[in-house]
C-alpha cells in the first residue's frame, strides 16, 4: 500500500512502479478484488496486518470477500515513500494511512502503518513479489497494537 | 533478523551480506549493543516490534539498555530467508524465532516475527538501510499480537 508522494520520478521503471502503487490505492477506494490481485506475483510473499505469519499470492475472491467486509470505500493515503530500483528489482519503504468502516466495528477506524513493497520486472511488468505491511505492538504489558502512532521522528 | 539458512551462496556480495546478518544474529546472544548498532547505516530506517512507527538509525547505548532488560542470551533463529542481490542494492525476507527471558516478564518468551531487510553498499561496505520486524495481530476482536503462529504455507 502505496503511494503518489514519491520523490520525483524520471526513469520509466519508477513510473510504472507508480502507476502499479496508485492502482492499489484506487483499488481499495473501489473495493475491486481482482485489481489488487493483478498487481501481485503469483507466489508473492505476503506479510499482512493479521495472521498467519505470511501466504503466497493474492487470491481475488478472498480479497474481494474481504473488501466486503467494509462500509464504503477503503481509503490509503501514503507518506513518505522512497523507492530503490536497480535492473529487474526494486523495493519501496513508507507509511500508509488506512481508514474505512469495518462492519463489524460498525464505525470508522483509522490507523498509520508501515509498508515494505519489494518488486520484479518480468516479462517487461513490474509486479510485487513481497509486501510487509505492519502495525507495532506495545510491550508495556497491555501488547495493544499500537494505532495511535503518528510518522514523524521522534 | 538473521538467517544462515539461505539458498546456496555463491557472490562475494551475498558471502558478505550473509556474515553481516549472523553478526547481528550472535551480537543479540552476547547481547552486544555497539556489534548491532554497526550493522545499520546511521539513517537507516528501522520500523521494529514495539513503538514508535520508525525510528532512524540504531543508537548502540539504547539498543544495550534494551539487552539489558533480558536475562540470558536472547536467541534469534532463522529459518526461510531469501536473499535478492543486484549491484550495490538487495533486499532479503524471511522470518526469525526470537526467544529469551524479558526481566519484566520473569519467564522464557519465543515467538516468529517476519523480517524485511534492505541493504545498500557504500565504500565497499555493506550496511542495512532498512528493517522491518513484525508480528501481525488478530483482528477477531482481541487486537492480541499472535505470538502463536508458525512460518508454514496454509
Amino acid at each position: 500500500m502505496m503511494t503518489a508522494t514519491l520523490r520525483k520520478q524520471t526513469s520509466h521503471d519508477e513510473s510504472e512502479i507508480l502507476a502499479l502503487f496508485d492502482s492499489l490505492r484506487q483499488a481499495h477506494h473501489d473495493k475491486d478484488g481482482e485489481a489488487i490481485a493483478a498487481a501481485y506475483a503469483k507466489d508473492a510473499i505476503v506479510c499482512d496486518l493479521s495472521p498467519p505469519l505470511f501466504h503466497r499470492g493474492v487470491d481475488a475472491k478472498e480479497k474481494q470477500a474481504w473488501l466486503d467486509g467494509w462500509d464504503g470505500p477503503i481509503e490509503l493515503d501514503p507518506r513518505d515513500f522512497s523507492l530503490t530500483v536497480r535492473d529487474d528489482v526494486a523495493f519501496a519503504q513508507g507509511y500508509t494511512r488506512m481508514s474505512g468502516t469495518p462492519k463489524a466495528a460498525g464505525r470508522p477506524v483509522g490507523f498509520w502503518l508501515r509498508d515494505t513493497i519489494c518488486l520484479n520486472r518480468t516479462n517487461g511488468r513490474w509486479k510485487i513479489i513481497h509486501m510487509h505491511s505492519s502495525v507495532p505492538f506495545y510491550m508495556d504489558g497491555s501488547l495493544r497494537p499500537a494505532f495511535d502512532l503518528e510518522p514523524v521522528e521522534n
